[in-house]
């Protein structure tokens, strides 16, 4: 397989999740080959978005024949790497770290919530046998324990140090659902998904529709 | 004021939130003025990058004295929307639904969730004496009360179909948690926040980290 390290923009690797979807959809559903123009009207992207975006990986389909569906599935599974298994904390037991902690979807694609820390650790229903356990276990667990993604789910200033200590315990990526804002860097990814953020864009874009 | 309509790259204004709850911030603080300088070391956004956003909508910083904290709130407050009250509607009364129903942080920004639908309606417990209606009733409720948000945070093929009748309703806007992606259209906008993509975008990321 050819090198695909670093050469794919981000704005197209935020795309492959919803292509592979689709790709493991057809599978499913017994199809072998599937063209630009199919792919474009079952996700709303544009056929020569979609011709473009598999480019950048070498994949490039036939004219008259299409996208071979499996080759493309696990090629963008690779890409992704999804082929790998992931360890995956979550801090902070509210009623988002239960909704994380209880997302089925992601068992499928190996990755496994080994653990729930909280300040308190009573009285929480977890899905697979998990308890919650305390935070102040959190940087033993870390050092103890392989861990791939730590996902935050707190709020408040606690927040700022939590990500430090991450950090500190060489955790290489972190899903980030609190107000405060975590900058990647060299040896961490971070995904910000700011709530607050996202439904202010949503009202500017609201008092902006052209035909209101 | 001067008319900024349509004239901020998207870009920007998904960073004008972070803007905003810091100029709020320094407010409490009883601060009146503020260098693009000391912005960018609260907000991890370089001080060009502050300047360059801030332009957009005519806001240009004085050598020496910096930006007037009040003023800058205000203007960017108007620019989101954010000087008027929304009515938002939950549609799925799961985990992520009640987080979305517990979030206090939307009421002090006249963001009033004013229903809560699902299939189940009982045993549910939410906040400010909201009850969960029963999914029928949701588009009689929308024909008969202002709503300008609707959020869904249900899965499932059932989506397509809600989301159908959502715009039926003139809904404006749609906040969408599910998997099915939603296009925005002349008269509805729509914010997806699909957890899988970002999920695998962290993953993608985490697996192309330059020193790892």
């Amino acid at each position: 397989m050819r090198k695909v390290k670093n050469i794919i923009p981000e704005v197209v690797v935020r795309r492959l999740p919803r292509y592979f979807r689709l790709l493991s959809e057809l599978e499913r559903e017994g199809k072998d080959r599937i063209s630009s123009s199919v792919i474009s009207k079952r996700l709303n992207i544009t056929a020569s978005q979609v011709r473009q975006d598999f480019s950048h990986f070498g994949a490039f389909g036939l004219q008259g024949y299409g996208y071979d569906v499996n080759f493309l599935k696990e090629e963008i599974k690779n890409i992704l790497g999804l082929d790998k298994e992931y360890n995956v904390v979550i801090i902070g037991a509210g009623n988002i770290g239960k909704a994380l902690a209880n997302y089925k979807k992601f068992n499928n694609q190996g990755i496994n919530i080994t653990a729930v820390f909280d300040i308190q650790t009573k009285n929480i229903e977890l899905p697979n046998g998990l308890e919650v356990s305390h935070i102040d276990t959190f940087s033993d667990f870390a050092k103890n324990n392989k861990v791939d993604i730590a996902v935050i789910t707190t709020q408040g200033e606690a927040v700022e140090d939590l990500a430090k200590t991450i950090k500190e315990c060489s955790i290489p990526a972190i899903w980030n659902f609190s107000h405060f804002y975590i900058q990647s860097d060299e040896k961490t990814a971070v995904e910000n998904i700011n709530l607050n953020e996202s439904m202010f864009t949503l009202i500017y874009l609201l008092n902006n529709l052209e035909n209101k």
